[in-house]
């Protein structure tokens, strides 16, 4: 019989790197659907950063931890291998939360089928959860006028590059926070950002004032860390900030302070939060408001291809450490 | 001939106390008005938090500071003695932006008339700046709903407990932060909030999980200070913050950080800041809406009232002490 091999989450994570003692590879058989079920075939599967919340064992966010003993939450995409289910047949593309393993049974509920050409990688690095980020993001939440500046962290990521670009394409004035010059130079280079600046430099200030000489409108903020004050204390009247990830902080577990809500009052500020968990279900929306830019070309992106399940487990720290270039995925 | 006594700004405020050197009195002539001028007899002013910021030399704040030699900022009431002007004749009362003297020459420009039966002290202490900012920021920035739970910091304050009894008459749970067991009493006794934290109290996270059993939806914030940690914590999903004043920190003039964003992201909270001198256009609409609730009787206030223009200069430390009992206002 056809083996399911999975990764069970048996330690919640709170700080540290993460390593082969949080998760059990386990090894089930095949699972057989019923009447009115699905089963997928995961082809890859995305790393987010997401999942160290998901690993946490905070029951206050806003989806309950993964219980331990149980698979790792991830969204994938896949193909369907068998099917007594109505709306999904052999042969569909499929993306949904599937987990760390390699074949996933539903009742259809949360799969969307993929209708695109593309190839798997790209789906999950743009149209999927990157995408969809980034769109309600910078649009719903941030609002942005053509002739503003917007700054944004972790630019060279899945989400951060892709916020850039569509800034880009609404003509504003865009400046990236990376961690490396080889990120710096991929995202004025070739994602056409008016500027980068590595974080991991020891003039942050006196670059972001050059880069930013009519302070900054709009800051996505994806990371945290030091930066995040030089950033603030640039904020122009009436600016906005949108908050996504923290992900400085999420390999320690420990949340270092925001600034002072000073300028919250002074500039007469917005700081708003959202996760993507909450607006699924305007999917449809978001995707016509952003097909249309990746349609003109508009969209650059890079994945970085993991090989084989486990490498998932040790790939996560590549999020923490800032080692991948693009978008996170493991093929499987 | 007649003088008018004024208190001109000398030095620019940073930290520590207020004290008489940061200001000089001058005894001017008063002063004669032209064609299409005014001038007002000022009855009372008002002391706000928001003068800290006037006196400060930041001149990236949401007004210009106070030139230096010039009379000090403060909102007044007072009655028109002389006029050329066409709106307003002899024995109209108005209220306005009138500064640390006994007499006003104006060209009409923001003066407003006051329609109401009600004293000076009850017309500055309600219907001007603590009305309208409560109005503005609870309604327009805050969208209470009923049956949601209100933490206000500074509740005993001109504009907190407005607010508070604003939230109470929506049908929220309404809990006040404030800084004497004198202050509690009153806001629960006299104004009908749900309960009462003094700051200074030694068991605030166990006083505020008691009284906020279904977490804090909205968070209006007056003060700042450690308690702001706690109220963040406790933040429900979708919950909002509004950030009208840190007057903790305007003492020592160094502001203190603020909880992490991670929250901000987790709850998906919104932070958000307003000064009231961007929504001075919009009082009549304003007043419109308070008005009704305090012709229900709904609002009660208290004022404390100092006597003679120069009380104002110690009677701003008050402000950041805490040691006025209702509404900060001089008598001249």
């Amino acid at each position: 019989m056809t083996t399911n091999t999975a990764i069970n989450l048996i330690k919640h994570h709170e700080s540290g790197a993460i390593s082969a003692d949080f998760f059990q590879t386990v090894k089930l058989d095949k699972p057989s659907i019923k009447e009115g079920e699905l089963l997928v075939k995961q082809n890859h599967m995305s790393l987010d950063p997401a999942m160290f919340g998901w690993m946490n064992a905070d029951t206050e966010s806003y989806i309950p931890p993964v219980e331990l003993g149980s698979v790792m939450r991830s969204f994938g995409i896949g193909e369907v291998v068998e099917s007594s289910h109505p709306d999904f047949k052999v042969g569909d593309r499929v993306t949904g939360m599937m987990g760390w393993q390699e074949y996933f049974l539903s009742n259809g509920e949360g799969l969307d089928k993929v209708d695109s050409p593309l190839p798997d990688a790209d789906v999950l690095s743009v149209f999927a959860l990157p995408g969809l980020t980034a769109t309600h993001g910078l649009f719903n939440v941030g609002q942005p006028k053509a002739g503003e500046t917007l700054v944004v962290t972790g630019a060279a990521g899945a989400v951060g590059s892709i916020v850039g670009q569509l800034a880009k394409a609404e003509g504003l004035r865009v400046i990236g926070i990376v961690g490396s010059e080889e990120k710096a130079d991929w995202i004025v280079k070739e994602l056409g950002f008016d500027g980068a600046i590595n974080y991991k430099s020891d003039d942050l200030d006196t670059q972001l004032a050059a880069l930013t000489p009519k302070g900054i409108d709009l800051f996505f903020e994806n990371t945290g860390g030091p930066v995040q004050h030089l950033i603030y204390n640039r904020m122009n009247e009436h600016g906005r900030i949108v908050v996504c990830g923290l992900i400085a902080d999420y390999e320690n577990g420990e949340y270092r302070a925001a600034p002072s809500w000073i300028n919250v009052i002074k500039k007469r500020l917005t700081v708003q939060g959202f996760v993507m968990t909450d607006h699924f279900h305007n999917s449809p929306a978001l995707l016509e408001k952003f097909a249309p830019y990746v349609m003109e070309g508009k969209i650059k992106h890079r994945s970085h291809v993991l090989d084989g399940l486990e490498s998932a487990i040790s790939g996560l720290n590549l999020l923490t450490t800032g080692g991948n270039k693009g978008k996170l995925i493991v093929r499987l």
